[in-house]
Protein backbone atom coordinates (compact mmCIF):
# COMPACT_ATOMS: atom_id res chain seq x y z
CA UNK A 1 0.00 0.00 0.00
CA UNK A 2 0.96 3.49 -0.25
CA UNK A 3 0.14 6.70 2.04
CA UNK A 4 0.35 10.06 1.12
CA UNK A 5 -0.16 13.55 2.05
CA UNK A 6 -0.90 16.24 -0.16
CA UNK A 7 2.67 18.16 0.80
CA UNK A 8 4.58 15.34 -0.12
CA UNK A 9 3.20 15.83 -4.04
CA UNK A 10 4.56 19.04 -5.98
CA UNK A 11 1.31 20.86 -7.36
CA UNK A 12 1.71 21.41 -11.08
CA UNK A 13 0.02 24.93 -12.04
CA UNK A 14 -2.68 24.08 -14.95
CA UNK A 15 -1.97 25.38 -18.18
CA UNK A 16 -4.78 24.72 -19.91
CA UNK A 17 -6.36 26.92 -22.21
CA UNK A 18 -9.06 28.79 -20.29
CA UNK A 19 -7.76 27.78 -16.46
CA UNK A 20 -6.88 30.56 -14.44
CA UNK A 21 -4.98 30.20 -10.53
CA UNK A 22 -5.20 26.08 -10.64
CA UNK A 23 -2.96 23.95 -9.17
CA UNK A 24 -2.79 20.00 -9.31
CA UNK A 25 -1.82 17.30 -7.23
CA UNK A 26 -1.75 13.74 -8.84
CA UNK A 27 -2.43 11.87 -5.49
CA UNK A 28 -2.43 8.51 -6.68
CA UNK A 29 -2.41 7.73 -10.26
CA UNK A 30 -1.05 5.57 -13.27
CA UNK A 31 2.66 5.97 -11.97
CA UNK A 32 1.50 4.34 -8.94
CA UNK A 33 -0.07 1.62 -10.67
CA UNK A 34 -3.45 2.16 -10.18
CA UNK A 35 -5.52 0.35 -12.78
CA UNK A 36 -9.02 1.77 -13.05
CA UNK A 37 -9.33 5.72 -11.99
CA UNK A 38 -6.97 8.46 -10.16
CA UNK A 39 -7.15 10.73 -7.71
CA UNK A 40 -6.17 14.75 -8.36
CA UNK A 41 -6.02 17.20 -5.32
CA UNK A 42 -7.38 21.21 -6.62
CA UNK A 43 -6.64 24.02 -5.28
CA UNK A 44 -8.08 27.29 -7.16
CA UNK A 45 -6.94 30.63 -5.88
CA UNK A 46 -9.61 33.36 -4.86
CA UNK A 47 -10.90 34.56 -8.53
CA UNK A 48 -9.76 31.72 -10.32
CA UNK A 49 -11.18 29.26 -12.32
CA UNK A 50 -10.86 26.09 -13.96
CA UNK A 51 -11.64 25.83 -18.29
CA UNK A 52 -15.52 25.83 -18.75
CA UNK A 53 -14.78 22.66 -20.73
CA UNK A 54 -16.34 19.15 -21.64
CA UNK A 55 -14.94 15.56 -22.43
CA UNK A 56 -16.09 12.04 -22.71
CA UNK A 57 -15.46 11.16 -19.01
CA UNK A 58 -16.76 11.97 -15.86
CA UNK A 59 -15.62 13.32 -12.69
CA UNK A 60 -16.51 13.08 -9.04
CA UNK A 61 -15.46 15.67 -6.76
CA UNK A 62 -14.89 16.47 -2.85
CA UNK A 63 -15.19 20.11 -1.55
CA UNK A 64 -12.56 20.25 0.60
CA UNK A 65 -12.26 24.15 2.12
CA UNK A 66 -13.53 27.99 0.36
CA UNK A 67 -16.52 28.05 -1.63
CA UNK A 68 -17.74 28.72 -5.36
CA UNK A 69 -19.60 27.93 -8.18
CA UNK A 70 -20.03 24.88 -10.25
CA UNK A 71 -21.12 25.05 -13.81
CA UNK A 72 -22.51 21.55 -15.75
CA UNK A 73 -25.42 20.72 -17.44
CA UNK A 74 -25.39 19.23 -21.20
CA UNK A 75 -25.49 22.69 -22.28
CA UNK A 76 -23.26 24.37 -19.85
CA UNK A 77 -26.44 26.01 -18.47
CA UNK A 78 -26.62 24.95 -14.40
CA UNK A 79 -24.52 27.16 -11.90
CA UNK A 80 -24.85 26.03 -8.42
CA UNK A 81 -22.59 26.86 -5.13
CA UNK A 82 -20.66 24.84 -3.70
CA UNK A 83 -19.38 24.55 0.20
CA UNK A 84 -17.15 22.23 2.17
CA UNK A 85 -18.85 18.65 2.87
CA UNK A 86 -20.27 18.41 -1.05
CA UNK A 87 -19.76 15.91 -3.43
CA UNK A 88 -20.15 16.63 -7.48
CA UNK A 89 -20.89 13.99 -9.61
CA UNK A 90 -20.27 15.72 -13.31
CA UNK A 91 -21.32 13.27 -16.26
CA UNK A 92 -19.23 12.90 -19.29
CA UNK A 93 -19.96 15.73 -21.72
CA UNK A 94 -21.46 18.14 -19.70
CA UNK A 95 -19.66 21.50 -20.08
CA UNK A 96 -18.70 22.15 -16.75
CA UNK A 97 -16.57 24.73 -14.49
CA UNK A 98 -15.13 25.29 -11.11
CA UNK A 99 -15.03 28.86 -10.14
CA UNK A 100 -13.72 30.33 -6.69
CA UNK A 101 -15.64 33.06 -5.65
CA UNK A 102 -14.87 33.41 -2.00
CA UNK A 103 -11.75 34.77 0.01
CA UNK A 104 -9.52 31.47 0.44
CA UNK A 105 -8.49 28.65 -1.81
CA UNK A 106 -11.41 26.45 -3.76
CA UNK A 107 -9.68 22.85 -2.70
CA UNK A 108 -11.35 19.93 -3.59
CA UNK A 109 -10.57 16.60 -4.84
CA UNK A 110 -11.32 15.50 -8.40
CA UNK A 111 -11.03 11.79 -9.53
CA UNK A 112 -10.92 10.51 -13.13
CA UNK A 113 -11.14 7.38 -15.02
CA UNK A 114 -6.73 6.61 -15.14
CA UNK A 115 -6.86 6.89 -18.56
CA UNK A 116 -6.99 10.29 -18.84
CA UNK A 117 -5.04 11.70 -15.68
CA UNK A 118 -2.16 12.88 -17.55
CA UNK A 119 -4.82 15.72 -18.69
CA UNK A 120 -6.03 14.23 -21.92
CA UNK A 121 -6.53 10.19 -23.16
CA UNK A 122 -3.34 9.12 -22.52
CA UNK A 123 -1.81 4.95 -24.13
CA UNK A 124 -3.06 2.65 -21.84
CA UNK A 125 -0.29 1.44 -19.79
CA UNK A 126 1.83 -1.55 -20.78
CA UNK A 127 0.03 -4.43 -19.06
CA UNK A 128 -2.50 -2.13 -17.64
CA UNK B 1 -24.86 16.67 -12.90
CA UNK B 2 -25.48 15.95 -8.91
CA UNK B 3 -24.61 17.40 -6.36
CA UNK B 4 -25.07 15.59 -2.43
CA UNK B 5 -23.97 16.05 1.11
CA UNK B 6 -23.24 12.85 3.60
CA UNK B 7 -26.13 13.95 5.35
CA UNK B 8 -28.69 13.32 2.71
CA UNK B 9 -27.10 9.69 2.33
CA UNK B 10 -28.67 7.14 4.62
CA UNK B 11 -25.59 5.43 6.22
CA UNK B 12 -25.93 1.73 6.02
CA UNK B 13 -24.88 -0.87 8.63
CA UNK B 14 -21.61 -2.52 6.80
CA UNK B 15 -22.59 -6.83 7.75
CA UNK B 16 -19.76 -8.37 6.10
CA UNK B 17 -18.04 -10.26 8.34
CA UNK B 18 -15.08 -9.03 10.62
CA UNK B 19 -16.55 -5.45 10.05
CA UNK B 20 -17.43 -3.61 13.70
CA UNK B 21 -19.49 -0.40 13.96
CA UNK B 22 -18.92 0.22 10.58
CA UNK B 23 -21.53 2.42 8.38
CA UNK B 24 -21.23 3.42 4.74
CA UNK B 25 -22.88 5.84 2.66
CA UNK B 26 -22.55 5.63 -1.11
CA UNK B 27 -22.06 8.89 -1.91
CA UNK B 28 -21.94 8.42 -5.99
CA UNK B 29 -22.55 5.32 -7.82
CA UNK B 30 -24.25 2.85 -10.39
CA UNK B 31 -27.60 3.65 -9.69
CA UNK B 32 -26.45 7.83 -10.28
CA UNK B 33 -25.12 6.08 -13.59
CA UNK B 34 -21.47 6.62 -13.00
CA UNK B 35 -19.56 4.02 -15.24
CA UNK B 36 -16.06 3.94 -13.45
CA UNK B 37 -15.72 4.23 -10.30
CA UNK B 38 -18.30 4.18 -7.32
CA UNK B 39 -17.89 7.48 -4.16
CA UNK B 40 -18.03 5.64 -0.50
CA UNK B 41 -17.80 7.44 2.56
CA UNK B 42 -17.15 5.33 5.88
CA UNK B 43 -17.43 5.90 9.53
CA UNK B 44 -15.92 3.59 11.99
CA UNK B 45 -16.91 3.62 15.73
CA UNK B 46 -13.99 4.00 18.37
CA UNK B 47 -12.85 0.76 18.92
CA UNK B 48 -14.43 -0.37 15.28
CA UNK B 49 -12.99 -2.08 12.18
CA UNK B 50 -13.52 -2.90 8.67
CA UNK B 51 -12.92 -6.70 8.03
CA UNK B 52 -9.07 -7.67 7.31
CA UNK B 53 -10.24 -9.34 4.35
CA UNK B 54 -8.55 -8.72 0.31
CA UNK B 55 -10.53 -8.66 -3.16
CA UNK B 56 -8.84 -8.05 -7.02
CA UNK B 57 -9.82 -4.29 -6.70
CA UNK B 58 -7.98 -1.88 -5.41
CA UNK B 59 -9.14 1.32 -2.91
CA UNK B 60 -8.38 4.59 -2.87
CA UNK B 61 -8.57 6.21 -0.10
CA UNK B 62 -9.21 10.31 1.48
CA UNK B 63 -9.04 9.89 5.37
CA UNK B 64 -11.64 13.20 6.89
CA UNK B 65 -11.28 12.95 10.64
CA UNK B 66 -10.27 10.50 13.46
CA UNK B 67 -7.44 8.32 13.46
CA UNK B 68 -6.45 4.93 13.20
CA UNK B 69 -4.58 2.31 11.69
CA UNK B 70 -4.19 0.48 8.32
CA UNK B 71 -3.23 -3.01 7.33
CA UNK B 72 -2.17 -3.79 3.87
CA UNK B 73 0.72 -5.65 2.10
CA UNK B 74 0.34 -8.57 0.01
CA UNK B 75 0.49 -10.83 3.32
CA UNK B 76 -1.25 -7.69 5.34
CA UNK B 77 1.64 -7.72 7.26
CA UNK B 78 2.24 -3.96 6.75
CA UNK B 79 0.61 -1.21 10.00
CA UNK B 80 0.74 2.32 9.11
CA UNK B 81 -1.02 4.54 11.07
CA UNK B 82 -3.78 7.56 9.17
CA UNK B 83 -4.65 10.72 10.02
CA UNK B 84 -7.08 13.70 8.73
CA UNK B 85 -5.03 14.58 5.28
CA UNK B 86 -3.86 11.30 4.03
CA UNK B 87 -4.24 9.60 1.01
CA UNK B 88 -4.28 5.82 0.72
CA UNK B 89 -3.88 3.78 -2.25
CA UNK B 90 -4.59 0.03 -1.50
CA UNK B 91 -3.76 -2.67 -4.41
CA UNK B 92 -5.38 -5.19 -5.51
CA UNK B 93 -4.81 -8.24 -3.62
CA UNK B 94 -3.46 -6.80 -0.37
CA UNK B 95 -5.06 -7.89 2.79
CA UNK B 96 -6.05 -5.20 4.45
CA UNK B 97 -8.03 -3.33 7.40
CA UNK B 98 -8.83 0.05 8.68
CA UNK B 99 -9.07 0.48 12.63
CA UNK B 100 -10.25 3.05 14.34
CA UNK B 101 -7.77 3.51 17.22
CA UNK B 102 -8.66 6.97 18.56
CA UNK B 103 -11.03 8.64 20.93
CA UNK B 104 -13.59 9.90 17.53
CA UNK B 105 -15.52 8.30 14.89
CA UNK B 106 -13.08 7.23 12.17
CA UNK B 107 -14.41 9.37 8.63
CA UNK B 108 -12.70 8.12 5.01
CA UNK B 109 -13.52 8.12 1.78
CA UNK B 110 -13.28 4.80 -0.09
CA UNK B 111 -13.21 4.89 -4.10
CA UNK B 112 -13.52 1.37 -6.20
CA UNK B 113 -14.43 0.27 -8.81
CA UNK B 114 -18.30 0.68 -9.86
CA UNK B 115 -18.37 -2.79 -10.58
CA UNK B 116 -17.95 -3.19 -6.66
CA UNK B 117 -19.76 -0.76 -5.06
CA UNK B 118 -22.92 -3.15 -3.97
CA UNK B 119 -20.15 -5.09 -1.71
CA UNK B 120 -19.83 -7.81 -4.43
CA UNK B 121 -19.18 -8.08 -7.76
CA UNK B 122 -22.29 -6.85 -9.37
CA UNK B 123 -23.59 -7.70 -13.02
CA UNK B 124 -23.35 -4.78 -15.56
CA UNK B 125 -25.25 -2.43 -15.54
CA UNK B 126 -27.67 -2.32 -19.14
CA UNK B 127 -25.73 -0.20 -21.80
CA UNK B 128 -22.83 0.94 -19.24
Amino acid sequence: MLIRRPEQVEPQPMTMPGAMGVAMRLMIGRTDGAPTFAMRLFEVAVNGHTPLHQHNYEHEVIVLEGEGLVTGGVGGHTIRPIKPGDVVYMPANEIHQFRNTGQQPLRFYCLIPTTFDCGKACQPTPGS
